[in-house]
């Protein structure tokens, strides 16, 4: 049973649209409501019937039992002080934001005695921002990482987790530090590496940007989705899980360090070595359901759509 | 009107067999004929049904007007030696090589007289290789490039540009050494950054391989599907597109250090304004029908299939 009857969704970008739509999927017998900071979205929110749309922050949250902040991290304890004065005694605080340590750290001193505060980042997303992005699926079969702090009530984590089961999604428990050290591994650096070698083929003198564009199904292809992101979210990960990005970093140019120099020596059992290695992990993502084994994702069977 | 009556393909995996597949598709008057290595390779060939499947790569060249190299970059030279006493006078010899210029190094001495030369590559490609791999839309919408040496007989040129188009894909024709430092920054430095991120999430101890691969689709995991190709053909890449190579890697580090710098510093500014400016290749990508819009290739929408 859904221990929740209202939930107020604050930010009404791509992932607050996805949980609208996942709730009304799920048929949960909740009341949606929402705030966005601007006028033009919260009125295509409304035009998309994401739920009861405030045109303050304050309004949405009152009477809802489950807060959940989709903002970009940075702008977490904005929203949160704006807030504060109106959650209810007994209500959730969550939000959705791809790091954990410095979301918790600026959340906690603003939260009211009484309102339980679950941390929770869902491990879904796409290259598209806003509320027309949202879509039901988006949560299927992937997980959210719960980051609740040693204190918290389990009663208050379990109830999330049954929530976030019921929008289609695994949940895991696991502690913030571990968190942002495993997302700089699996999406931050990542993001890095993807932006920095678009930005690289777009600044060439000597190859055109219509170059890189026509002949980008050679691999670059793989690199522009994720580094289309919307910037500003992107710049807060950045900003807030510095200190595992850069040590995640670090070791990836001393690899790639190795690489170079395995290249510039002609040391071709080094490299046949090192790309044999990597192929185990795909198997493994693809036998975990993360990702299809169709060749090229399918995409090369489907003529792409144009526009 | 195809010039070709006979196309010869040494090599037999997943370019060979997407060529072979390709041509019966098109309906094009033309008897495939093809030699691999490995008895087991010729033998699924065989099954397969892509052509008449000789021996010995001179058996598969003789009679032919057409014969495509379809090794990894550092057999093509051995296979010259092997093809060279077969080959007819006025018959074409041809690649798929990822790399150009040094294959041109490698074949041209090696070339019988009257026997033209014109280097292709086919930007087209999956993950997966052997002959099973293969399909017949591989090069639907994708380019060729051709880069024949400036003293090529042009009509030799124009009959192999036809062959392409009848087979879906559209050509291109560039000089070697520009192919070559595109393709680095396309495709060659793509694959070699994607190989270290999958290589330094494999060697971490801090975070498991299964939680590497659990959360792989925070971004990761577009990685791992480049990172999964053919360990043989990329270390013959890198070996053979060195100068290149190793020139575009430069510049990508030293982008990455400033963004890693300004992570350092807290430059929230830096940050975005990088991040915005990838966004329009990505766009063009698109609008040139290299890669769909589907909010995350459209793998999102539908589950995986198991296996
Ligand atoms: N996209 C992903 O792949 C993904 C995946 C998992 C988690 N997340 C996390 O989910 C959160 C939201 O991401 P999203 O993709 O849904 O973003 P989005 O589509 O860009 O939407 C962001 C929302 O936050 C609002 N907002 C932005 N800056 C704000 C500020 N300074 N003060 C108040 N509101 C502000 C925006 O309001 P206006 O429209 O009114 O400006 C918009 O409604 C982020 O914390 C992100 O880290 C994202
Ligand atoms: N895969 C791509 O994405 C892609 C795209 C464009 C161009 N290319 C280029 O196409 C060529 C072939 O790639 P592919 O993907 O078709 O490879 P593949 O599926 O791995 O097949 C390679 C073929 O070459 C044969 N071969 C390997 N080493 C050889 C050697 N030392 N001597 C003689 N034959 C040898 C193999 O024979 P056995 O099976 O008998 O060992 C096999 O038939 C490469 O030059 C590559 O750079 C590849």
């Amino acid at each position: 049973m859904m221990a929740y009857r209202r939930v107020a969704l604050i930010g009404l970008g791509l992932i607050a649209s996805s949980i609208s739509h996942a709730i009304r999927r799920a048929g949960l017998p909740v009341t949606v409501t929402g705030h966005a900071r601007t006028g033009a979205t919260r009125e295509e929110a409304r035009r998309l019937g994401l739920g009861e749309i405030h045109d303050t922050a304050a309004g949405a949250v009152r009477g809802a039992d489950l807060v959940i902040l989709c903002v970009p991290v940075g702008a977490m304890a904005g929203v949160m002080e704006e807030i504060a004065p109106a959650l209810e005694p007994g209500a959730t605080v969550s939000d959705v934001g791809s790091v954990k340590g410095s979301v918790i750290a600026a959340i906690r001193p603003l939260l009211p005695e009484g309102v339980h505060f679950v941390p929770g980042h869902p491990l879904a997303g796409t290259e598209h921002s806003g509320p027309a992005a949202g879509f039901a699926a988006l949560f299927d079969n992937r997980w959210c990482v719960l980051t609740p702090p040693a204190d918290t009530d389990p009663r208050a984590v379990a109830a999330l987790e049954a929530f976030w089961q019921a929008l289609g999604a695994n949940v895991e428990v696991m502690d913030a530090e571990h968190h942002d050290l495993v997302l700089a591994v699996t999406s931050h650096v990542p993001h890095l590496i993807a932006y920095t070698m678009v930005g690289v083929a777009d600044d060439l003198s000597r190859v055109t940007e219509s170059e890189v564009i026509k002949y980008s199904a050679a691999g670059f292809r793989d690199f522009t989705r994720i580094a289309a992101s919307d910037p500003t979210m992107w710049r807060d990960v950045f900003l807030n899980n510095k200190e595992a990005t850069l040590d995640i970093l670090g070791r990836f140019t001393e690899e790639l360090f190795a690489l170079q120099r395995a290249i510039r020596l002609g040391d071709g059992e080094h490299l046949r070595a090192y790309f044999t290695r990597t192929r185990a992990i795909r198997r493994g993502i693809i036998d975990a359901g993360q990702d299809t084994a169709a060749p090229d994702f399918g995409r090369a069977a489907q003529p792409a759509p144009a526009g």
